[in-house]
């Protein structure tokens, strides 16, 4: 196991009329014997360093590099022993927040973490409009701004370590289809349309200067592998952090985000379905979500004939906003009252104080928010994330069960990623079909999976093999094309 | 046997929802197939044009690479079928004269040499004054006049054949080891001093780009190494041109050019030596030598009484210059005439109208020159040239024929390179003792030995492994400091 930038500090012996090999040759033999890789590749702006460097410090050097293969990729060369100077960066390229996560490689501790919006944004909130963009020549403003973005998060997280920039000599990057071409610069603009063909599923090593980044410019570039159009590298990264492909039981792993991504699978085999369940999640599961903590209204009643709520929230702080099992609540509540239609609609007729236009939409206020924070509420845009969401996810799952003939209770475990993930209890997810019914203690929340595999890449190269081995091997079904699809999706719509 | 560059013509079928891997994926797959290569590298502007080019024909596309090991390094991706136009350069970066030659890899075929002086000269006649100009800050000055005569003459043999230099694929570049540090941009400059040791002697293939070639951008350059301080990239290229280590007798390899270099050996194990004998012959043999040609002074003599001379050319044009025997017989009549003293001094004090200076040099004038045609003259220089030259050749011949316990008759072959070998023939040669006293068959005259070695393996890439071999296994003498160079070199020194 090693991580995926390596360091070696060498001492090449001062050549002499007997030892008259060239430096850098003597360098190389070096290296040679202190790494596997029987093959070393050199920049040609490396060797013009390592020519200077060798003499400057006669011959006391470090050499970074990741290894390929029977190959090592010479990332960098230093003056002295900085071998325990060895930094990596894991990117999460989501469509809506970018994030990074600073990792210490010789002790494997994070170092910072920072996210932030996706400069993308700017040029359109969802995926298509920027699929759009990107067709009417927008394509290389685009992977500008992403890159500006990355190199943002990569300077937060290296001034907040105190490290420079330069020091970090690997990168891995996991992102959906549309966001690793933008990343390497392609226009992934095609992809809109059937047969939602990429143009690369399987990325070269990079080095950061290629894709200019403020890292070492030769620092080695990871980017996971794509399987189809809706099936990104992200959800091969979410695969490697939860070891469904290690495990000799059948695993399933949820990722809800923009789009609906499910894998079944284990150690011999593995099924993914994703597709888009519509633009409604970009901007998150609902306006007033937030995590299951202090303050996080969790129960929610509302009264048939005044139309009134009653709620209560986690203990600890003034309440505000929901958490998942409140939303779900709330959303139960609204129907039972006859505030919501089956179909997910308000139904305005019903007078009542509690409906507002906010932000110029309709809602039902919940909280009128104390002490100068804003209501809590929900809209029907929120009411229709989750039904969508929730339909999505019971059809994919569903067909994937179906297609090789597992039964549910033989799911060993669930692993959840992705936004509602971390917003919506088991519980709660379980009682909607949100999330299949299975045991509580079958379910792992993964967090940011595609972070974390991300990670899990750089703290052992050997995983990339695994990572490519996936996306080589998984079946992968088109959702939205799957003739099972539709039928599935809208009777799973209503409430 | 594969030539350098392969390229590829393949037809991907267009993607469809059930053949729906990406389209770069798709053409690895064909191009795999096609080769031997398991493996594929693309540079990653390459990928952002292949995701063009593939659309814009529908997936009909030619493929240009060049396998390194068990990958194919792409240089290029054209529409439609390309593959009859596969081009190479052979570059022979002399100290004096860089030369081209321009090899249609599909058929073999010579389309254009070129040759010009070496931008640097205008920086140093000689090797030594330029390392001390690169010394003072001006390395990237010569490495980029460099580059300009190259890029000078690859544009020249392109014109002249009716291709555009983006068509050369691939370039093998044979110079001495200062020459090749120049070209990747090192200073050579410290390989002055002992112990004389290069920065580099393996040079990692390259892409045209690094370099600032004008052919393909990606084109895949090539770089014979280096052994030492004084034995290039050249004599490798000369070895290879020779064949000798395929060879199972024992074969000589004399490069006299601007060095000595020396090369014994066979299929089993080789020996070289090389040195510098001095500056003398940075502007070749003599100032009116000439190829033996019509019009060639071949026969001199001097009246001992007049100091007139009479002489004889190869017949058929005027007069004018001398060839190599014509040279030797000159300095041998020189002598016996009295007009030069044993050390190759001149005898001024002998009058004669013969004595001239010309450009600043005293000479002996042979031909007043015809049909306004310039003089035909010797100066000390030139005589200094051939004793150094001859004392040198006899030094390393004796010390690598010693060292190996090889009797001189043993030896099957002598090939010889650089411009000696050209201008003087083997008769003379041997009478002067500059090439071993051995039967006239066994001599070959390369010409350029390191342009054809250049050419050898642009035609057949797997000579590649046996250059790298040559470098590695190769027992190198160092001439200037070996014992018995200084005693063999003086007691060869006069006439």
């Amino acid at each position: 196991m090693s991580t995926l930038s390596v360091k070696h500090y060498v001492e090449i012996p001062v050549g002499s009329l007997d030892n008259n090999k060239a430096d850098i040759d003597r360098l190389n033999h070096a290296i040679t014997e202190a790494t596997s890789a029987p093959h070393i590749e050199w920049p040609l702006d490396l060797i013009l360093e390592a020519a200077s460097v060798l003499r400057e410090t006669s011959g006391k050097v470090t050499v970074a590099g990741s290894i390929v293969r029977d190959t090592l990729m010479v990332s960098s060369i230093e003056p002295g022993d900085t071998s325990q100077r060895n930094f990596g960066m894991a990117v999460d390229i989501g469509t809506t927040v970018v994030a990074v996560e600073l990792i210490d490689l010789t002790t494997g501790a994070t170092l910072a973490t920072f996210g932030e919006v996706n400069g993308q944004a700017e040029y359109g909130e969802d995926l298509l409009t920027r699929l759009h963009f990107a067709g009417q020549g927008g394509s290389e403003t685009l992977t500008g701004v992403l890159r500006d973005t990355i190199n943002d998060l990569v300077n937060k997280a290296c001034t907040s370590a105190g490290i420079s920039p330069s020091e970090v000599m690997a990168v891995t990057v996991a992102g959906n289809t549309s966001m690793a071409h933008f990343f390497l610069g392609l226009n992934p603009a095609v992809m809109r349309f059937e047969p939602y063909i990429p143009s690369i599923n399987h990325i070269p090593r990079l080095r950061a200067k290629d894709v200019s980044l403020i890292t070492a410019p030769n620092a080695t570039v990871y980017v996971f592998p794509s399987v189809g159009g809706y099936f990104g590298g992200d959800l091969i990264s979410g695969a490697i952090a939860s070891g469904i492909s290690e495990n000799e039981g059948t695993s399933l792993l949820l990722d809800i985000g923009t789009n609906v991504e499910a894998i079944l699978g284990n150690k011999e085999w593995m099924v993914a379905i994703a597709g888009s369940a519509g633009p409604a999640l970009e901007a998150g599961v609902a306006e007033c979500a937030r995590r299951a903590e202090p303050g996080a209204i969790e129960r929610v009643t509302i009264d048939p004939a005044t139309f009134e709520p009653t709620y209560s929230a986690i203990a600890g702080e003034t309440a505000y906003g929901f958490c998942g099992s409140g939303l779900i609540d709330l959303v139960a509540q609204l129907y039972l009252s006859g505030l919501l239609d089956s179909t997910g609609r308000f139904v305005l007729e019903k007078e009542t104080a509690r409906w507002r236009e906010i932000n110029a939409r309709m809602s039902y206020v919940l909280t009128e928010g104390a002490n100068g924070q804003t209501p809590t509420y929900i809209t029907e845009k929120d009411i229709h994330n989750l039904l969508t969401t929730k339909a999505a996810m019971i059809a994919a799952t569903t067909i994937l069960i179906n297609s090789v003939g597992v039964a549910l209770k033989d799911i060993e475990h669930v692993y959840t990623a992705g936004s509602f993930g971390i917003h919506i209890d088991v519980d709660s997810a379980t009682t909607i079909g949100l999330y299949p019914k299975l045991p509580k203690e079958r379910f792992v929340t993964l967090g940011n999976g595609s972070l974390a595999g991300a990670r899990a890449v750089l703290l052992n190269a050997e995983r990339i093999s695994e990572a490519e081995h996936i996306a080589d091997t998984i079946t992968y079904l088109e959702l939205n094309v799957h003739p099972e699809f539709m039928d599935i999706f809208r009777s799973a719509s209503y409430i």
